[in-house]
């Protein structure tokens, strides 16, 4: 039998490491596994939000729209920049620099609260009288028995059919952070969130890109008229996007990558790109887990099954985050790590699933929860609908950043705000406050009442619920 | 007898022109006067806000930080800058194009609300059995007989005894709006919100700028600590800031200005300047308004006296904003505004004085509302303090933007969020949320238990509320 835990934590992506922390806090003995490694084979714990997704992707989003306001959006500013280039490699330093210390930050957050953490692969090896057999596979082999498990495995990239990702010439997220050169070309196959903001990334340090979506709108999970937003100014700023593309084949040769599609029309197409990126989704990890030792049930769509609490088919095994139903982002999985953790403490855990907030962050960026319009109609819901452009915003004039607009959904009857969709300048912060309306059940008339301070964006957020009684005082 | 309307707004900065409007929403015939011009002697509605204060300023702090950006920022994301170089006049006219936008706004609001504009200067000229005369001194001289009369003047900026605005050498606000060049030494009299503002500005355009603050610390109103981290980023940046400054004497030559003080030890300094900005609070705009003629009372500090709901000694006759009591904020006045135009509509007016944000747009920015903790501990109040750096925040490290921190006040015994007091990125969109919470007299607990989304710097916010209680999950 191997240590004895109250919780063994199987991954330390920001769903396992805070439901870690969580447990630890609560008085219990946690152990965390987890097997990502840095370029030294050291841990690197933070999964694929701090090490290939959230974090690096947002530190280049900065960086790069630095390197584009200095060339591009500077003179309007009365700066005149006489030459800019670019040191990708700095870049990418500086980019490598923000992953290694959100690494780091999380072993110091393990330390501090008593979360006893193990660098290897985590599998079930079986059942005692204690619990469940964990053995860790690292550089050497251990066990845990673990009265809880709590699974947050997370997920991995969905490759296209026999196209692997080799990271030179087909890449998955993790190369699209780390390409040594710009590309030329460079060829995307998704427009959902990471399509979008990787090639707004290597667009803005010059590559041209093409994105290649399947659907006849890109970002088909917002509101269609934010997504329609985003569609024109994506392609204002350069992008080529492709709607309705249907890939027919791709080959992949020494240097280049050549796509063939049908686009929207039915015509035949075909593209040849310096480097393509396959961002088509996402898919659960499970594999490694040896879950078939202990009878753990997975749905039909390869993830592990749970209830609306993150119980799996087994007593005391949880599972948390990419790895179950639900959206695959790092907020969603902290609340639910939090959530297992105060249920295993004999809490009660909440999760509200209808306020958690999406983003992308391009530019403009684009922010929602709750309730879109086509889905409102979808449901028969009698709604209003309040909308403010940040061109009537004074701090996105003083900004020049005007573009886009807040939108709040209402119900018809009751006025509570059943959706927010944003698209403009920092409405990935904006967001909260609505998020946090929204978990009280506000009205729109509860926004609209509330001193919102001059200039900022939020305005905007206050205008909007105005607008949804058609009492709009600045537009 | 004048052309009758149900309301004569008399101002039309954000107080004035947002009560117009909301009152005109409500069905009542409104005019709104001002008498503010642009260069073209044209109307300038937006007061001191739109014309000299919050917008310019935002215009120039967004500006400047861009030309610090390029110059100081840019090399650690890997942009290398050949160089660059100032611009001043285009700089000053982007401002001058935001302000210009905002005037032409409030005029285009005007219209399609049905609010009646009059440019020129409103006095009370008597009262008649149906209401009070206005004259409106503008290009003609005109008349209006008004059920109801909401003053909304503004204020002044106040200058020192014998030192008048020459806005060459001694300049308030809006002079420091328009330098026509850099000033290689720029005094600043007064560390306030003002103060430390211009003084980011023209620093990062290359003056070098001293502020001599006569209390012990700069922006006494704000919670202490916050106070003292912004002192001290301040003083980092390069600007030199001597507080506890007593002004003895100022000499002002062809050229240059000389201020004698004695320092916070008494020791005498003379520290001589270029250009002098004396930013040493504002005082109330009364004067023309000829209020003797119906005997409209003012208080003590010569603010026109009224109500908790804004009326004044006579009925029928309110003020707002500025003019009145309470803090010198746009917002604030805003909030009167549409309070009051509410009541004259027979509504129920709604003002929260205590959940007014205050933001000073500096780097980092700085953002409060509600208690200090010196006002909880002076009030004998036991309370329970929450503090997150953004320094453990993952956006910001993304940004590189990690100064400062977030901190909640709650009650110890309620756990209602009593104050919250930020220093750091973007703190002023951030304090849209937690002002909001205030207003729904939120717990800590409440905003903690709130989705916050990954990576933003809302999550700062949460984390602070989770400290209240002990549970930081990421520090």
């Amino acid at each position: 039998m191997g240590i004895l835990v109250d919780v063994g934590v199987i991954g330390a992506g920001p769903g396992g490491y805070i439901a870690a922390i969580r447990a630890a806090q609560l008085g219990l003995s946690v152990a965390c596994i987890d097997d990502w490694k840095n370029v030294s084979s050291g841990p690197a714990p933070g999964g694929t939000c701090v090490n290939v997704g959230c974090i690096p992707s947002k530190a280049l989003l900065e960086s790069s729209a630095n390197f584009d306001m200095v060339k591009n959006g500077a003179a309007a500013h009365g700066i005149e920049v006489k030459g800019a280039t670019l040191n990708l490699n700095r870049m990418l330093g500086r980019k490598d620099d923000v992953v290694k210390r959100s690494n780091e930050g999380i072993l110091f957050l393990f330390r501090k609260n008593g979360v006893s953490f193990y660098h290897g692969t985590a599998s079930f090896a079986g059942t005692s009288e204690a619990g469940y057999e964990l053995k860790v596979s690292g550089k050497e082999e251990q066990f845990l028995t673990c009265r809880h498990v709590i699974i947050a495995t997370g997920s991995t990239p969905r490759s296209l059919p026999d196209l692997a990702f080799d990271e030179k010439r087909i890449l998955s997220n993790a190369g699209a952070l780390a390409m040594e050169s710009v590309p030329k070309r460079l060829g995307i196959i998704g427009a959902g969130v990471i399509g979008l903001e990787l090639g707004s990334v290597w667009h803005r340090l010059g590559s041209k890109v093409t994105l290649l979506e399947s659907q006849p709108t890109l970002l088909s999970m917002a509101d269609r008229q934010i997504a329609g937003e985003a569609l024109k100014f994506m392609r204002a700023q350069g992008l080529t996007i492709q709607t309705g593309a249907a890939i027919r084949n791709i080959d992949t040769a020494q240097s280049s990558v050549t796509v063939e599609y049908d686009d929207a029309n039915g015509s035949v197409q075909r593209a040849t790109f310096d480097r393509l990126i396959v961002a088509i989704g996402r898919v659960p990890r499970t594999s490694g887990l040896d879950a078939h030792n202990i009878g753990l049930k997975l749905d039909e769509r390869g993830f592990i099954a749970v209830d609306g609490e993150c119980r799996t088919n087994l007593q005391n095994v949880w599972a948390i985050g990419d790895v179950v139903r639900g959206p695959m982002l790092a907020h969603k999985a902290q609340e639910e790590g939090i959530a297992v953790a105060d249920r295993i403490a004999g809490k009660y855990g909440h999760v509200n699933y209808a306020t958690i907030p999406s983003i992308v962050y391009t530019h403009p960026e684009v922010a929602w929860a709750g309730k879109t319009e086509q889905e409102l109609e979808a449901e028969g819901c009698e709604f209003r609908a309040g909308t403010f452009p940040f061109m009537a915003n004074g701090r996105a004039r003083a900004m020049n950043s005007t573009e886009g607009f807040v939108k709040i959904l209402a119900d018809a009857h009751t006025d509570e705000v059943l959706g927010v969709h944003m698209i403009g300048p920092m409405v990935s912060e904006l967001i909260a406050e609505v998020v946090l309306a929204m978990s009280f059940k506000a009205s729109s008339e509860d926004i609209a009442q509330v001193c919102h301070a001059h200039p900022t964006l939020s305005e905007a957020v206050r205008e909007a619920a105005l607008g949804v009684n058609g009492r709009l005082l600045n537009y």
